[in-house]
């Protein structure tokens, strides 16, 4: 980190030698060509639209769960069809962006013939935020939902200690002629890399973010880090995480967060475990009736926008928008640590 | 309401007593009897569970709803398969809980044959709970999601103008041997009734629960209802509320809460339109795992209480156990009120 200045400018890349680059660094990495290709994509569509915590960046922490024996960098996805209207992929250890790759197909397909179908992910290792997963759906003409636990690090709405992962919900709407609906949250009350964040910077966090290992609401990122985080929204998002526990976990015969938790034995690793997809085919309920029934929800986001509000996901697809014209822009730290992973010396 | 001392004591009824009084008021209002035993279960069960405000007392509701043309008493459900994992009721303008009722048969049937299937509620009067479905739905072994749109009461984060209503969803988790695990909350910060009783006490909300008609932030519970609620939550509710705007709504061929707050013309009546409910097998993933991996989401529930927090239903389930030995007791106003509607004078 030294002998560099902080302000100088970052590395440009067009979007296809950010795609190249991540694939080169996880191929070094030892991943499979197959899951390299996959891993990369997400990486890229992370990067392009403005989610860098979930862009380039995470080929450093990719590398570091190959290096740990955490993720299969060579896992083969097995597909099976437990149920009619049932898809599962085993991704054997590996990473979960070529199981969802290999299960996707079967998903719509059965979405398009039963009316409604589910996926499920299992033995992956999650790294990703999970709104492209859904927004592919949606590209496909699908509504899709998406669940996956983490590690136990959230406690329950009126305990301290933690029990739930920070389990994200995304959903997405397909939009004739545009980018679909998704929105994709923790049902924590902030991100972990938040309080990770604050924990570099010295800076202490908000005294409703968390409680240390005594269980008492604490300021200190680090003891908060260590000890529990809360939902958001209370009870309420209290009693999504557990839906999204067993949804994601029991229900398709995974891990719960504290399951993967004590299954890491303090690596330090991604979350190893399932996720749980619901795909449902809007022409299953409107036949011809489709279009006529998209165009009244596309009068309910023009409600929403006319007075101002937001849309989930409107930053994201500004920042696409402008990766579309003007390339990517890489820390140039960033840049040189996965540079480093090329020339074989992993960063630390 | 005057002539009453407000300390009289409550009227006793036994369970059985309770269904026939609300099975007979629901006569004397109109309805047919299949929609009048299937409306006085779902009271009675929020009776019995302590919900006070979806019990009896929802008689009243019901008779102003057949009175004013808002239900239709005698409608027929029609029960069609536009898919098949879909199942589509279409009811008539009636009270939903018939509807239900002949819905959910197919529901479970396909959720054991496909693995997942889905059931939408069409053209019918939402004023109940929606945890009855849910519960009734896991009772079979299932686990179930159900969501539905109601009056355009809410407004967007970031925005200040109604556009979603109260929005709840509901999750119910099969436990073997005991109550299913169940929630079902709005999407709004607070529920609608709670504004309604600081207005009827003259008492000033909480600042965050909603905006004025000029979409001011107000602490006059009379403004605010006449204005916008707030979602719960922040941006997180918010795109809760949005989804089940869409996937009870466009979805499935049925009203937003905007439409339907349209279609009231200013009757003041419960919200007419969609509902949908997801049912999943767990035998679906899990096959002949099925009690070995239910016992793990057990050693989730115990997690959450061995530190003191409650599981959400709780308190409805220790309502439920007193009522089963102790019997009801309907307040003696409430009681009077319905007893007029008996009588052939419906109470204003």
């Amino acid at each position: 980190m030294t002998g560099h200045p902080a302000d100088e400018p970052p590395v440009a890349l067009s979007i296809g030698e950010a795609r190249d680059l991540a694939r080169r660094v996880l191929g070094a990495c030892g991943l499979a060509s197959d899951h390299a290709a996959a891993v990369a994509e997400t990486m890229v569509r992370g990067e392009r639209d403005g989610c860098t915590s979930h862009g380039l960046y995470r080929l450093l922490v990719a590398a570091r769960s190959v290096e740990q024996g955490v993720a299969v960098p060579d896992a083969v996805p097995q597909v099976t069809e437990p149920a009619p209207a049932l898809v599962r992929v085993d991704g054997g250890g590996g990473f979960a962006q070529l199981p969802f790759e290999r299960g996707m197909p079967l998903l719509v397909a059965k979405a398009r013939r039963y009316g409604i179908a589910a996926l499920a992910l299992n033995n992956a290792v999650h790294f990703a935020a999970l709104w492209p997963e859904v927004e592919a759906l949606a590209e496909e003409g699908l509504v899709a939902l998406a669940f996956t636990p983490s590690h136990a690090w959230v406690a329950p709405e009126g305990g301290t200690q933690p029990v739930f992962g920070t389990n994200p919900i995304a959903f997405a709407w397909p939009r004739p002629g545009r980018a679909p609906f998704v929105f994709d949250f923790a049902t924590s009350a902030v991100a972990r890399g938040e309080i990770e964040l604050h924990r570099r910077a010295g800076k202490p966090v908000p005294p409703d973010w968390g409680y240390d290992p005594q269980g008492q609401p604490s300021t200190d990122a680090e003891a908060v880090l260590a000890g529990a985080m809360r939902t958001f929204g209370a009870h309420k998002g209290s009693a999504l995480a557990a839906m999204v526990e067993l949804i994601a976990g029991p229900l398709i015969g995974d891990m719960t967060s504290a399951e993967s938790m004590a299954a890491d034995e303090g690596r330090g690793g991604s979350p190893i475990g399932g996720e749980l997809i619901l795909a449902i085919d809007p022409a299953g309920f409107l036949g011809a009736g489709v279009s006529d029934h998209l165009a009244r929800a596309e009068a309910m986001f023009a409600a929403i926008e006319q007075q101002g509000a937001r849309l989930p996901g409107t930053r994201r697809l500004a920042a696409r928008a402008r990766s579309d014209t003007q390339g990517l822009a890489i820390p140039a730290q960033v840049h040189r640590d996965i540079m480093q992973i090329l020339e074989g010396r992993p960063p630390k």
